[in-house]
């Protein structure tokens, strides 16, 4: 028995509904999942996430390590207490990292450098499963090489052996280490860039360490639309239908609902609210850009058809002008109407896989956010 | 009528408890009314200040006539709609910042500097009153002059001379106005810096021009708590006991809860969610300083004795990690504490009169907090 075995109640063409079970309770599928780097979603706390419905929320391990410390948030409780969130947490490891800081990387590990003062930190397969074990997430992630594209078939190649190495280094460690968190999940991650066969190998290699569910990670770092989907295609069917499956940093309109329809059950991504945060608001009709002067004087709701609590109160004007002057409040207000948007386009695609028609949903939702 | 006439419920020595009624409804007294500069309490929205049981919001003409500008607010419904927020508004006039950004005054009225742009902006005592209609805060205040404390008996006097004469013309001006908001209050200021003798004169001036209610300006800008008492005390039997009397920028407990026994009614201050933002936090045993490395592991909440939102929910290390970590949510979530201690503080101050015992808490507080 996994810590997190998926209950699928409905299905519609490769796309599924259902819950996973967790040793903390449960969570829908497919869900959005918030980003709350440093122990908190940018401008917003756990009763804002609790309003917006969210039901699994990210944190960073490389970010918490340095700050407050994995033994701080231990001793404060673990993430959950630490936070004040009741619903469930996963931790990335570190992975993304080795993507976006260009840290030493060698077949041991990852020598990052510190953004807060510069120290230099090294995390492995171990020290990330302990590490994360401290934080004490329902869900943590292996350390895993995630190369940015283009990159040459080398990389590529380098990163699918490494992960896979790590991976099972992971899973060994998790396994004996005596000091994990009763029923913390433990998830790989499928490497591999747009290569349709790297990808096929690194899926059957991760798989068949036996994961508790499995990430589809180095997608969206640069690649075209048309190239991320044709490797979700070849990949999810490698994956075991029992246990969730992870996009990483998807959570664009139209990644979102195409990737549920290839069969993807979880996402997260630190896009709607970092847009939020510039004024690049989600909307119905399409993308609103909230800096331009059209909207200064502009009365109506950030999206007339949102019944988020940003959308019932204040207007376009306001939000802009809060945005202007830099305060604070207009981060926090964008970003829980972009949570929203995002999140309720996920149990909009939960409700027509239920209902057979993602198909509609997909030719709507491109229809006004392009392909 | 007026449109702030006071009910008085209960006295105890200077002190008092009561409401003011308004166009709007009522406010009780007295109350302490977080700042929202631009339009907003910094990293609140309207819907904490309503949490928080505020009463009175304030605004700041100055900044809010050079973003959005006056008439960007009237537009889009005055302030009201603008924050949505249906308590009680109150615009401060700009005399303000005749102290804190030292512009060019001449008899006709002020010539600002734009923070935003470096463009120049001309205030008068008549214009004042139109941008404050504009923006239609149920109480508008007159454009003052007030003076950088200590200051020589010359721009002291100069001081209140300018500040009478602007008085008048504000107060002529707001009574033929046509387009004046109905029922929009005006308030007169009375300066005077620690000079009794001016003090007292320029109470009476302004009571003479016979304003809906009276603030005391000029204090809390850099004169030892002895001499702005002693100010007060001077001042307060000089005001009519069936207006409003409110004292500006005075937010810190002994401040507030000595002002209170002295007959003030009402007072606004940055300096809680300021503070907040910079972890200094007010608490039932005195300030916290939660930068401070011994807090980095401590699970307390804030302050075990407070009711908030925050206190209910994290603790001092989550909150700690927050703010070292320049997390947005910090400031909100500490700004959150120290107004609902505030608030609590002047609530209990209320309580206290109507027992008859606000001397009790005067010596609690002196107690924690120092005289």
């Amino acid at each position: 028995m996994t810590a997190t075995p998926v209950e699928v109640t409905a299905t519609d063409g490769a796309a599924r509904a259902g819950t996973v079970h967790t040793a903390r309770g449960s969570y829908r599928i497919p869900t959005f999942m918030p980003v709350g780097t440093r122990g908190a979603v940018k401008a917003l706390d756990s009763a804002d996430l609790e309003a917006l419905g969210a039901e699994v929320v990210l944190a960073n391990t490389y970010h918490l390590m340095l700050r407050p410390g994995a033994d701080v948030v231990a001793g404060l409780g673990g993430l959950h207490r630490f936070t004040g969130w009741t619903g469930h947490t996963l931790t990335d490891s570190g992975g993304f990292q080795v993507h976006s800081l260009s840290p030493v990387v060698d077949d041991d590990g990852v020598l990052f450098t510190s953004v807060y003062d510069g120290a230099t930190v090294r995390l492995t397969p171990e020290s990330a499963v302990e590490t994360q074990g401290l934080l004490g997430a329902d869900i943590q992630m292996v350390l895993d090489v995630c190369a940015t594209l283009p990159a040459t078939p080398e990389v590529l190649r380098s990163a699918v052996e490494r992960t896979a190495d790590w991976a099972a280094r992971a899973r060994a460690h998790h396994r004996r280490w005596e000091a994990r968190p009763e029923g913390q999940a433990l998830f790989g991650i499928v490497q591999g860039g747009t290569d349709p066969a790297l990808r096929v190998e690194s899926a059957r290699r991760t798989v068949d360490l036996d994961f508790d569910g499995y990430a589809i990670g180095g997608l969206s770092v640069g690649e075209p639309r048309p190239a991320m989907l044709a490797s979700l295609a070849v990949t999810v069917p490698e994956l075991p239908s029992d246990r969730p499956r992870y996009l990483m940093g998807v959570g664009d309109p139209v990644g979102l609902v195409e990737a549920i329809a290839l069969g993807v059950d979880q996402f997260d991504c630190v896009a709607p609210t970092r847009g939020g945060r510039h004024g690049s608001v989600l909307t119905a009709t399409g993308r609103l850009s909230l800096r331009n002067a059209v909207h200064a004087r502009d009365d109506a709701p950030l999206d007339a058809t949102c019944a988020c609590t940003t959308c019932a109160r204040w207007s376009r004007g306001y939000l802009r002008h809060l945005l202007m002057v830099n305060e604070p409040t207009a981060w926090r207000l964008l970003s829980i109407h972009n949570l929203a948007f995002t999140i309720g386009l996920v149990d909009r695609a939960r409700g027509a896989i239920e209902r057979g028609e993602l198909d509609t949903l997909r030719r709507e939702v491109a229809a006004t956010w392009g392909s």
